[in-house]
Formats: C-alpha cells, structure tokens, sequence
C-alpha cells in the first residue's frame, strides 16, 4: 500500500440499500478525490449485509480533506452506515504483548523495522522480562506488569491505562500466554488480534502437540483472529499451513508450529495496519 | 458466483479519468440495479490505467435491462472506456482443442458436468482421434482435423470456421500440440487460453523434464495464459506449483507436471468464464 | 515408482533391536539382490518402534524371488518383525465404494487409466445407481447394492462376499456416504481408506460448510485416512487445504472442498498400492 | 533432529555396487551401533549412483566412536564410496556474508538463536557496515571488508583467511551483493549456500521484479543452491513460491520477494547443517 499525504482509506459496512455506491463515489468525485482501488461485497443484494473499503486520492490543490469527511459523515447518517475514514498517511498506534516466546515478537519487529508494517510502535508489554533487551534494541519502550492470580485486576488495569496513555489502536497478542478479562476486550473492541496454532482435527485439552505427533498429522496449522469474549473463537483473519511427516518429533512439530504462527500472524497485522479488514458477526471480510 | 436471470457483470478498462465509477454506479441505481460486488483498480491515479469489474443485479419489477445496457453504451462513449456486459446467466460458447494428451481435457470436462464451469461446449477439435470416445460420451460433438505441415493453412481454414458456426468465444487448448498460426490467433483476441509447464529455472529447448531432473528441481509449475503471436509468452492468468524431489524420476516428475496443468488450467478458465479477467498490455488483471 | 518383474518393496515393524537392519540388508546381498530405495525411522532408538521400507532389485539370471521370501520369513522369526514382501509388479485389487457424488471416483478413475494408480479395479459397489454408467464406461462392473435401514446386515454381507470374491485387498471409500460396521471394518483392517474435509477449527455437527462460511475460515481442507472403528478418527495418511475467501459462498466452499477431497483422496491411494504406509497404533508413517 | 553426544549422521556416495548397505549396517551393529534412521536412493540399480544417509546412535557403555570411525573408513576402502561421518552434538562452523539488505541474515540470526539452527557462527563478513549494530547485538564478530574493483583480489584473501582462521566449513551467502571468484569457490566446493529470487517464466537482465510486475506473474519463487563457478546454477537446495496479484507493486513484488527467500535460504541451511544434503554432479539429494 502506498501512504502519500493525499490518499485516505474508507471502511464502510450497514445492511444493504440501493445507491450507497453511487452516492460515495459521486461525493468523492465532487470533491476532487479519485478513487484508486476499491472493493465491494454484499452477503445478499435483497436484504444482505453491504461492506466496501475504497482508497481514494485527492488533488491537493483543488481539494480539502476535511470537506471530505463532512461529506462522508453526511452520507453515514443518511445511508445509516457505519464507517471509518482514515489517512493512508497516518500511523497506527500499536501495541505488542508478549510472554516468554520471543518468535511473534520478533517477526513483527523486524517487519515493523523494515518497512512492511506501517505502524508507530509506543510500547510492548510482558508478564515477564524475557523480551526486554531485543525490544529496547529497537528503541522502544518495555514495561513489565507481571500477572498473578492475586493481581490480574490491577495489572489489566496497568496495561489498559498505558494503552490509553499512547492512544493504542492495534494491541497485537504475540504469544501472551494470560487470559484477557471481558473487561479488557471490551475496551479494544476488533482491536486485539491473537494468533493460535490450528489443528486438522483439533485437539482439545493440554500439550496439543505431543497429541498431533501421536496422532501422526500431515498439517499444522496457525489462525490469527480478533478478540472476543469467547477465547480464541474471534473472527477470524488468516490461517495458513505448514507440511510435516513422520520425522517431525513432538518438539520440531512445535517448532514448525511457531513458524507458521510468525507468519500468519505478521499477515493479520498488516492487514489490519492498511484497514483491509471489516468485522461483521464472527467473521472477517479481508479486502 | 451466481447465475440468476437478473444478474450481470460489467467489465470497464480506459485511462483513468476522475468520475467513471460515479457515473457508473449512479447509472446503475438509477436503473434499479443493485451492485452486488465490485473490485476497481488503478494503476496509477495520475495518468494511469484504470480497470473495474461490477456484478450488479436488477429488480425485475422496476428495472429493464435493454435500458441498463443503452446507460452503460452513453458512459463507455462519454469516458471513452472499453467495457463488456453480459449476462451472468448466459453460459459461453467453450470450444476445447487437444491432442493426444487426455489430461486437461478431462479436467474440463468433469468440471463442466459437474457445474463448476459455467459453459456450453458445442464442440471439440483434435488433431488426433484419441480423445474421440470420452468426449462423445459426454455428448459433446468431436472433430478430428488432423494438422500435417502441407494442410496447415486448410485445417486452421476449416477450424475457424467451425468456431464461427458455434459462435465460440472461448478456445481453450488443452494440450494442443500444434502451434496456431497468427491468422487464427488475430481472430480470437485474448479468447484463448493455453496451459504450459513452467519450471525454475527454465529449461531451454527439448526435453525440459529431463533437464529438471538432472537439476534437481525442487518444485515443478503450470502456467495458464491467454495466446497472443508470441509463442507461450501471453498475459499469465494463473501458475501454481508441486513439490517433487530426488525421488521422482523424469517420468514422476512429467505426472505431477500434468496433475499441476490441470489445476491451473480449470482455474484460468473458471475465471475466463466468470468474467474476472482483463487483459491490459501483457497482464492479467484477474479480480 | 517403477514397476519391474524383478523388484519388490518389503515393509517392516516392530520393537526396535540391534542388527535389523543388517539381518536384512545381508540377507538380500546374500541373495543377490539390491537395495534400490530403503528408508527407515525409528520412534526412540532404546525401547522404540522400528519402521522401514526396502525397495530392492535381484538379479534374475543368480536370484531367486522365492528364496528371498524364505529368507526374510526366517528373519522376521528371529526379530519377531511383521513385515509384507510384494512384488512391484504385482498390481493390488481395489474396490471403490461411491454414493451419489462422483468426484473422487472420478478422479480415481482417471488416474487409474492413466496408468498413475497401479492396481486392478475389478468393481465397484455403490448404495446408488447414479455412477453406473461412468464406471461401466471404464469396462469395470458395478454393483448396485442399496443401504436401508432394515437391510444393512444383508448389505454389508453382499459386499464383504464380492470383495471376498475378487480378492480385494483395497477398499477406497470415495465419498460413500454410509457408515460401515464394525464387522465390515474388522475383516479388512487398514485396508480400507476414506477421505472427508476437514476444517481449522473442526465444526461440529451438521452442515459444516455453513458453519465455515459463517466463521469465515480462509482454509477448507480434506483428511485421508484408514478406517477404523473410530469414525473418521483412524490414522491420517495424507491432509491437503485450499485457501478461500469472503466472496466464496458456502456452496462455493462445498466445490472446493470436493476439490481438495479428490487431491488428497488419490494421493493417499497412490501411496498404499506403492507400499509406502506403515500404521502404527493410531499413525501412518509414509515412506 | 536430536544432538545428543552419542549420535552420529553418516553420509555415503558412490557407483552403486551390491553390499554396501549390508556392510555399513553389519559393521555398525557389531560396533554396538543402533541405526535410528535412515534413507537411501540409487538412480539405478544396475550402473547408477548411491546415496545414502544414516543417523545412529552407540551404546556408551560398550561402544567407540573412533573404532566405529576406523571401521567405516575400512569400508568404505574397499567399496571405494566417498562419505563423511558426524557426531550429532557437534557444532559446525558457520560464516554469513551480507551486503546492505538485512532479511535473510536476520532470519538466519533468529534462527540460531532460537535454536532452530545448529551452529556455531564465530563471525560476519560484509561489505557494507549496515548490518554491524544487529550481529554484534548477538554476541557475534562482525568484519567489515570493502569491495572494490580495485580491491577484489585482496579482499577475497581477507575473507578466506578469516574463514580459515575459524575452521569454517559452511558459508552463507544471505543477500552478499558480490561475485565471488572461482578461487574462492574452490576452496569451499559445495559449502557455499547462496540465495536468489526465481521467477516464472524467468526475467533476463536488470530489474526482475518491474519485470514480473509488467507481466503480471501470480508466483514470486526463490531457489537457494550450492554455489559453483556457474553464477546462480549450483545445485538446488529447495525452492518455494509465494501467491502475488495485480495488486502488488513492483516494490510489493520486492517485499515479497525477500520474504520467501528467508524462507527457502533458512531451510536449505537447516538441512545442510543436519547433513542432510548430498551433492552429485548439479544436483542436491535432499534426506
């Protein structure tokens, strides 16, 4: 994705209506803006659910951005759709949380650093110190809030006034092995994406991995998915796969494991950073 | 996608110029059309190369569709694009031209009758008379045009004309070794898809499953591409690749070189058929 | 893998212990005979499970296949080894049961004629009618033997007599939507292999194509196995996914389920009548 | 696979002749050696190539390496084959060459210290300074060497002292910017690993990637390959593809690009460093 100053990203989803489309893109055209890439996708033209991203580009010397979003506001309230417009140009705030396994974390570090993830990191957060030196390598900020069964309220509390405090908008879950309270993710609703290793079939309960060796999988796999209250049931956004054999011990399997998670994890979050993704119900729309 | 009575798919390409998808769009609402999905892309928003495909439906009560077709012709004179509007319920003419091979042919074939393309085959054109049975079976019309270096220019002759009797529009070579002739090719611009083995790197010259068995290749590929006058270098619409490895001896690897054919050929026509594709210079844009 | 007059593939398991590999490399040097392929594993090299597969070669004007097969008998008595000897020209019988869908029966068929699956086919059994002229086709019989509820005793009797009768040593289940008994199971113990989709995570219940739709899951995926009296639970031989997207309905889901189901099915078939698969309790190592 | 002190990886190549596997597996079990695994190929079993790779394991108690080491040197005498045997637990010497891009020397670095990666690496050459900060944040001695027209026979004797200095036996090329001369070559015949992107069909020249952008390519591969005089025609290692569309820039291309090359190059160095790869004429057999 490109993020000049004059391109901004539209996210729109409501029920479905006739001239949503037409009224957006005549706005834009008024305005000066072009649109330069766009999808569009209803459930059901009848009585479905509508969702569109468009990426548009104004002319700067003819246009005004933020006729364009009284513009839009206006639409929203007449179409009754809900919305987000927002400046290719901007960086997300966003926050990491980590444990003791480093392999998400310095994925997306790496990516962050490299230019394939176009963000403002202001913190990372652990329950444990593991990660401290690699993160104040990249010259951010490491607070260690460690979680007990006795502190967890004031600790939550901790982490979620920090977020407030940096304006987090993105808090990505790189292998934080606490449970979030509803009380969290309710104040980062669509916000907070997880990534766990997937299973064909599943296998519920303790040491998953010890049980796809025994069970002589051809597969592992990882989901990177939203938080909801229901814990790793969020919309999903990507999975992907990696092949192992009989060689694979219960440990290399763990290992493929955590590189597959790299992956589709780093893939969620640029996703989300460029506002590719609209939450409906459980399910995510990836444009 | 779907094939209802009262659905159509609009593909629009032109230089990018502010307005069309306004137009466009406030066309079809004002024509009780409904956008059911839609994907625009442009290249470059300055002086760039726009593309768009629309797949909108009708409310039959209200709208007419003669009348949404005369709209678009105004645009498309007005914005000076190129565009194609057919009916997602109108099935394509599909010629298949093939060879000895049977691989791709059947491919086709069993995913015609199983529904998943959407296609009238009102014949199929051989050079050899192999494939006679199976495609008679599906009660499929074959022609057994045999190709020498003396009846070249009569056998292309009598082949044209038999697409032009069965007003074909798709010419799929499913394995068809015979190398077409600019003559035929100027006459079915970007209607013929072709299927070849692609390997990294290129094996030169004769024997290409044998070279990559002396190299060692770790993956074999399939590329499916639209023909122009230059041999096998048409605009790509879809390549996949196996893993193979030591093991597969040259003939392993020529099996899984046309197990992959298969896949990548069915999906380029599945798309072809869909209306995904549009050609700009020797690209693809496939939404 | 080749299919010479001269050549076999031995398969071998059993608690690991010293000079396995040697009794037996010995023996067939002894008996003229060369390894061509071997490949073994061993679960833990102490108390573990011993794994392996000898394709070998002997020279037909010193050696003598019979005096090999006693050689080997000989050691697997000393190791206390199970182990199979077959030559590889010997094409296995297999029977496929179908149901209404025919697209791994298809898939097998092809294969199978295209010389990439070596057995024989002496017939296929359906509880429908539906496939009977594709099979016969193919100059392979096809028996109709109806399921019902009252019937299934006499049914799975019919069946077990006809397979009784053309020796079959393969049962391929290609979407044969009827569960078989533990009686029917029993007599051919992992020699029956069925395929069935498979999605991250597992959707319980009925309709799970719905229910992946509605998660929006971003991989359908299909899972050979044995079977055991642990519906759709016995040893996985070969898994395979297909990625998908928001713009795929669940019926749109379904075809590329049956997709990746008749991929994953032909592999799995392939690898058995090569000889490849060794089950281990609840496993299948693939060689 | 597993590094414990009293396990060995035994790697074996020559003209195929009968005996050989009963011999190294006689000669090992009488040396209280236990096979763990194992894997062995022929071309041929008349005239062809042997390969073969054993991974075993002594009984401390009774058991000698070093009699085990004589007796395989003895064999392998007298069956005249090429081989090397390894003890598991022991580290192999490895250097990284870089230039200014940093993906694949980060990968490789995460790797190894994760784990996942069995090596020690006494030091990094480069020929720019970009990538000092990052390896000597691991610990590891960085040297920077220029590279000039001027200079290039001078700096190449630089780096092969050093690398003789530290004994190292593997190089890794991760995105090293410089043609190395058949004289370096020489001295490390097939312990060089390089890494290149690969394209379908392959892109001759200058600028690939605007190349593959202008073609519209749906795959961006990389190959990494032992390096030989023949610039980017060693033998291959392993190869991998990532999907592209239209919607990738040429730079996305890029970005893609070096992603799939951390990928392939970490594999390939994995299995080098398990000695897993056998080299034969311009072709890898990958264990």
């Amino acid at each position: 994705m490109h993020h000049q100053e004059n391109r901004a990203i539209l996210l729109v989803t409501c029920q479905d209506k006739p001239g949503i489309v037409s009224a957006i893109s005549t706005s834009l055209f008024h305005h000066h803006a072009n649109i330069v890439q766009s999808d569009q996708y209803s459930t059901d033209p009848e009585h479905g659910r509508f969702f569109m991203r468009v990426e548009f580009e104004w002319e700067e010397s003819k246009a005004n951005y933020q006729s364009i979003q009284e513009a839009l506001k206006q639409i929203a309230q007449e179409y009754a759709f809900t919305y987000k417009v927002e400046k290719a140009s901007r960086k997300k705030q966003m926050a990491i949380f980590v444990s003791k396994e480093n392999h998400c974390l310095s994925e997306i570090l790496w990516k962050w650093k490299a230019g394939e993830l176009y963000a403002n990191i202001p913190l990372v957060i652990s329950n444990h110190k593991d990660a401290q030196e690699e993160v104040e390598s990249y010259g951010i900020p490491f607070y260690h809030i460690p979680a007990t069964k006795e502190n967890r309220k004031e600790a939550e509390e901790q982490a979620i006034q920090l977020l407030k405090d940096h304006q987090v908008e993105l808090v990505v879950l790189a292998r934080y092995m606490q449970i979030l309270t509803s009380t969290f993710v309710s104040q980062f609703p669509e916000k907070i994406i997880n990534i766990h290793h997937s299973f064909l079939p599943a296998f519920i309960g303790a040491n998953p991995y010890a049980k796809a060796f025994e069970r002589g999988v051809k597969l592992i796999g990882a989901t990177a998915h939203y938080v909801t209250d229901d814990l790793d049931e969020g919309p999903i956004i990507e999975q992907d796969v990696m092949r192992v054999d009989h060689r694979h011990s219960a440990k290399d399997l763990k290992i493929v494991g955590r590189n597959i998670e790299r992956i589709a994890l780093a893939r969620a979050v640029q996703w989300h950073l460029d506002d590719r993704c609209i939450v409906h119900q459980n399910k995510t729309i990836v444009f």
